[in-house]
């Protein structure tokens, strides 16, 4: 199919994407496919997300971190199943701004998080666009068989709890669009928050074995808790002030005259890519000893119910969440 | 991450998406996931393609088609890895164009297809962007372990064959475009085979028993050609005037004056979706009795000599290729 690019696909798979390649499976990205082996014992785990410019990610981010993204936003997915990830298949639509540095700095990004999360690139499509540029990736991992979590094991008496800090994904982008008054560093913390998300990886091993289930939260705290409780046909019940939030996020909140408005704000912000889960009681102590061994923070933040949908107190009091988390299309 | 659609990521998912999903792997599309078993004796085949407005597709072609043809160069390169396609994930990104209808089209599309090739949406993810639209596949399929076939195992002595015509992808581009002065029956023909081309499913399992190496033509026959030669280092010879052409192609063909250069257009135009393979000669007649139950035209154009790269004959007389088929970045 026909269109010329500067920066060439040949040269972009070769000198760019091919260092990057799975040793055993990609087949030197020279064949079109991706071959790979049975693994007994366990299931495949696929997932896909894409990313546009000027909608997921900012014109003037830097590819490198755009490319980080890219990869974390779908590793996200896969630690909230209690799947472990080993490699992806990556679609670039380059726009014209796509030039070889900005080809460069996304290889880069790719490169420092393939090392970071033991995965490898296995295939894929590099093509041109007028713009704006995007990218997908299809992400793989592996999960002992039939144990991958589902979002409909929530039962009434579990408890919820959320890991990491809520708000600062969407502090993070008021941050980058300069909308934010916070100390230098609070902002510095957030943009790099917005920009390179932490996924839980390192927990998808405990979520598997004891949440009853569970999201990750990229939508928003309150939407992505909907998708649960709808999968599960229950309630949940959320405590805003036990909401975790960063220092940064602590800043933006002791500088609001809205509290309920502004916790509200960080539950429905999305880009979070913290893991939400339900555990049964009897599980509590085992699912705050697995955090601690991974320096990992964990918080309750409410409980299942029966009946449906998310509903939110604050100091015990009933609150209307008016927005249920972005809608990402 | 946000972006708010008029037509809307959860009803396009609910209404248009969930009714296609895998009955078993996709998690009915309400777990960011899918979860697939693995199949004993077989190696997972993986490929992802994706496509632009405007670059691989015309503004004015029905969203019906763009689907269909989304899924069959997919579709393509696993059967020319012999492989048996199953399922697939999606990536949408929507432009302002894309309203509901079109939207039921596309899906229109996916649906027939699924149906025609017996897959079905395993999962995905679905935005918006300012334009101009573009999807991208991650097309899943089984072969038997250890027998996908590769590029690499072309072997001087052995005969090249392709499957049905070339040229009908360019001409049918041009044909859109309004560029060719044909029969209007002529014309549909072509624009047909540009929009919906057919990949050459029903013989993977043919390609996998009798190809020592294979690939599909998209970039141009040449091009493609000379990806088998240089990953099996050796040379391939063809001969320009076994090229085999439709009734359409003919009828072009027909109306230049310099053969030379119009057969040299067809064999470089790229986008013809059909399978390139070296088989050895002691199989050529298996090839031609598979070919013939399946009603599929197989034509022998050349050979595999020692060497490298792809010459052309004409008559006997060697060739300069002068275009090496598109780079469709």
């Amino acid at each position: 199919m026909a269109a010329l690019d500067a920066a060439g696909e040949f040269e972009t798979i070769a000198r760019l994407l091919r260092p990057l390649a799975h040793p055993d499976y990609a087949r030197n990205l020279a064949d079109d496919v991706a071959v790979l082996p049975f693994r007994a014992g366990y299931d495949l785990v696929l997932t896909k997300d894409a990313i546009v410019e000027g909608v997921h990610f900012l014109p003037d981010d830097p590819l490198e971190t755009v490319a980080q993204k890219l990869l974390r936003v779908n590793l996200s997915d896969l630690a909230a199943k209690g799947a472990e990830p080993f490699g992806y298949l990556l679609a670039c639509h380059w726009s014209p701004r796509c030039g070889w540095p900005e080809r460069e700095a996304f290889a880069a990004g790719l490169k420092a998080d393939q090392g970071s999360f033991g995965i490898h690139l296995l295939g894929g499509d590099t093509v041109a666009t007028p713009g704006p540029a995007s990218f997908s990736i299809t992400m793989l991992g592996w999960v002992p068989k039939g144990r991958a979590v589902s979002r409909a094991g929530a039962r009434p008496g579990d408890l919820v709890f959320v890991t990491g800090t809520i708000g600062d994904g969407w502090l993070g982008l008021q941050a980058a669009r300069g909308l934010l008054t916070l100390e230098p560093e609070r902002i510095a913390a957030l943009v790099a928050h917005y920009r390179t998300p932490m996924p839980r990886v390192v927990f998808a091993g405990t979520v598997r074995d004891l949440a009853t289930a569970s999201v990750d939260v990229s939508d928003g705290l309150v939407a992505d808790l909907g998708h649960v409780a709808a999968a599960s046909g229950v309630g949940i019940e959320i405590d805003l002030e036990r909401i975790p939030v960063s220092a940064a996020g602590q800043a933006w909140l002791d500088g609001r005259v809205d509290l309920e408005a502004a916790l509200e704000q960080l539950c429905t912000g999305g880009d979070d890519y913290e893991i939400a889960l339900t555990v049964r009681p009897s599980d509590e102590a085992a699912l705050r000893r697995e955090a601690d061994r991974r320096h990992l923070r964990v918080s309750q933040i409410g409980r299942v119910a029966a009946g449906q949908g998310v509903t939110a107190r604050l100091a015990g009091r009933p609150i209307e969440i008016r927005k249920n988390g972005w809608t990402h299309d």
